[in-house]
């Protein structure tokens, strides 16, 4: 039986977790639920999995049901004796502190974060391999590397290709990118998620903060990692070896696949629960390359990853910000980009940051925006 | 430096080989040679590269090079001290006795002759657990199986899905199918091979043999085998795993990858001189369903492996020698699939056939078809 902290349960990845833990009874226990602020959510989610610790981040905590359970921070919750492995599916910077704490307690650690990686990749990766830790990928791109990688030596790998669908908005001209409204941008074609990272889909921010991801999660360098357009989202990723062999994962999407495999590594469990592709239905597995001009922040995030230093944590910051004024209406779609890149410009980065630097650069981008808001908008 | 013995070495598969072998000097020394009748090849092959071992089928040899090497018998090159691996690539029943001679010797066994596993498969898998020997594939479509399971536990398998290019006449119809001529059969649209393998891949017989080898080296059973047409032969075969995640193995279409993987695993070598996957050119992976009624020979395999005993000797005899009246313009090219059909119908099998028995089935074939033309053509 592996017992399980569900860090953000409420949001999207983490309601699909607890799907898979539902299906598979007999191997999950639920013994920590960590939630925001959706108190009715986290409620009936105690009262069927009877964890042992909860968290919510919500002041007033009356509405929760009366149980055997016990209140603690996440940080807490997250290097507990009675969790064996932690599900980090909270949003932004709050998985970073408790993943280094997982990781510090030795616990088997899924990642659906990704702005922990693009925040902090040295900092959580470093703190891995110390502690003997491996980071379990939980995005969909991220398992289908990390399965496509099962067996073959790390040294082989001559690029990883990250596909993308491109997003609702792959074929617009310019002109059509500049109208986009919120409800467009969070009608995804292919996979439903949270509103953030829908329109990081659609800006294509989500596939650059994905190659940041990957290139920590795999230790590959940045200029061996390649985005590549699959409208259809049936090839999760792939992998060329030294040889020229690609081995490729697919699926249809369905996010419950890669979060299962996170939970069942090394094994796999037979789900009825999840689709099978059909392929008398599918006729063909299409691919285009990305536009950088009409996504440039796809650009943006390589860029400042290979900057290094507190750009990442920059432009996560800058992006969730500008994501947020986008949504309400605030903004127009191509002013997303605008303003990250004027905030990476006007950056003055520190030389590996400790997690006090990265939080630091962080509060920066968001106090810039801010202020250059107050100005012109 | 690993030790080669290349059976079948101025065929097409061998000659490959040997473009392996060259290009890895340091790694790979070809000690025996064994060939057919083609002496003027092998010839320059024997002054190339200078092995210890040669075997032929010629009866006048006197136009080999002089030079330090020993005439033997295959079985004894492939059963000989100095040979760490023996790639079987000969054709047809040829393959029988040295793939069993290696096997008991012990030695690393790569698997080109698809009748090998066609004919003997129980035999040939039997004696390789026992023997402790892992059978290593070169067809593309069981090396790129092989490639997606490595790392994951065999119990995890739900299907294999072998891709079939269609062949050139994939979308022909009946009509059309019975004017075919050799002269369109040999010219497939995505590989270069033997002639006899060129017409299987027209008629599907070719899918069908490999089937059935997956069946052997994989131990899954034939209803967990599937057949998927891929005109690009870019994918090149796939498994789909017990969660519902399928992985694929991609590549340009050329087989040094395939025999180089056998040749090295388990490392992959770095290899310039094979084709990369340029996947701005490449716009989409197309699919499709095979069509059983316009291709009988797939269905033909099926029901022979099905029904087990001597029928796929009889199915692999009857094929080749149909392929062969075809190629001589004395049947047409239906007629291939009637001709395996009916003598398929007329066999009488043994249970449990001895090596003895699978060869007496493969001489009953032979001449049942003959018996049968010298009646009615």
């Amino acid at each position: 039986m592996k017992r399980l902290a569900i860090l953000g349960c409420t949001g999207s990845i983490g309601r699909q977790a607890l799907d898979v833990a539902r299906a598979f009874r007999d191997r999950f226990s639920v013994v920590a639920l960590g939630a925001g602020r959706n108190l009715g959510l986290l409620s009936s989610q105690i009262e069927e999995f009877q964890p042992e610790l909860v968290s919510c981040q919500a002041g007033d905590r009356s509405g929760l049901p009366v149980g055997d359970y016990r209140m603690v921070p996440l940080d807490e919750m997250a290097v507990h004796p009675d969790v064996d492995l932690v599900l980090v599916a909270t949003s932004g910077k709050a998985g970073l502190a408790p993943t280094l704490a997982a990781i510090r307690a030795g616990k088997q650690l899924a990642l659906a974060n990704k702005e922990v990686l693009v925040m902090a990749g040295e900092l959580v990766m470093t703190a891995a391999r110390r502690c003997g830790v491996t980071v379990l990928p939980v995005d969909s791109e991220h398992s289908a590397i990390w399965q496509c990688l099962q067996g073959d030596d790390r040294r082989n790998v001559a690029r990883l290709i990250l596909t993308a669908s491109g997003g609702p908005f792959f074929r617009y001209s310019p002109y059509r990118m500049a109208e986009i409204t919120p409800e467009q941008a969070l009608d995804h074609p292919t996979w439903r998620m949270g509103e953030k990272v829908t329109v990081d889909s659609a800006t294509l921010m989500n596939k650059g903060l994905e190659v940041i991801e990957a290139r920590w999660l795999f230790d590959v360098p940045l200029e061996h990692i390649e985005v590549l357009v699959h409208p259809g989202s049936i090839v999760h990723s792939m992998v060329e070896f030294a040889d020229g062999a690609v081995k490729a994962q697919l699926s249809l999407p369905d996010m419950r696949l890669p979060i299962q495999y996170a939970l069942s590594y090394p094994e796999r469990l037979h789900s009825p629960q999840l689709p099978r592709i059909d392929w008398s239905e599918l006729a063909a597995l299409e691919f285009d390359t990305p536009d950088f001009s009409r996504f440039p922040c796809l650009g943006l995030a390589r860029q400042a990853a290979s900057k290094g230093g507190t750009y990442p944590a920059v432009l996560c910051a800058a992006d969730e910000v500008a994501v947020g004024l986008f949504l309400s209406h605030r903004i127009g779609f191509l002013d997303i980009p605008r303003l990250v890149e004027e905030t990476l410009g006007q950056h003055q980065s520190a030389d590996n940051p400790s997690l006090e630097e990265i939080l630091a650069a962080d509060c920066w981008a968001r106090e810039h925006i801010e202020n250059r808001r107050a100005y012109k908008v």
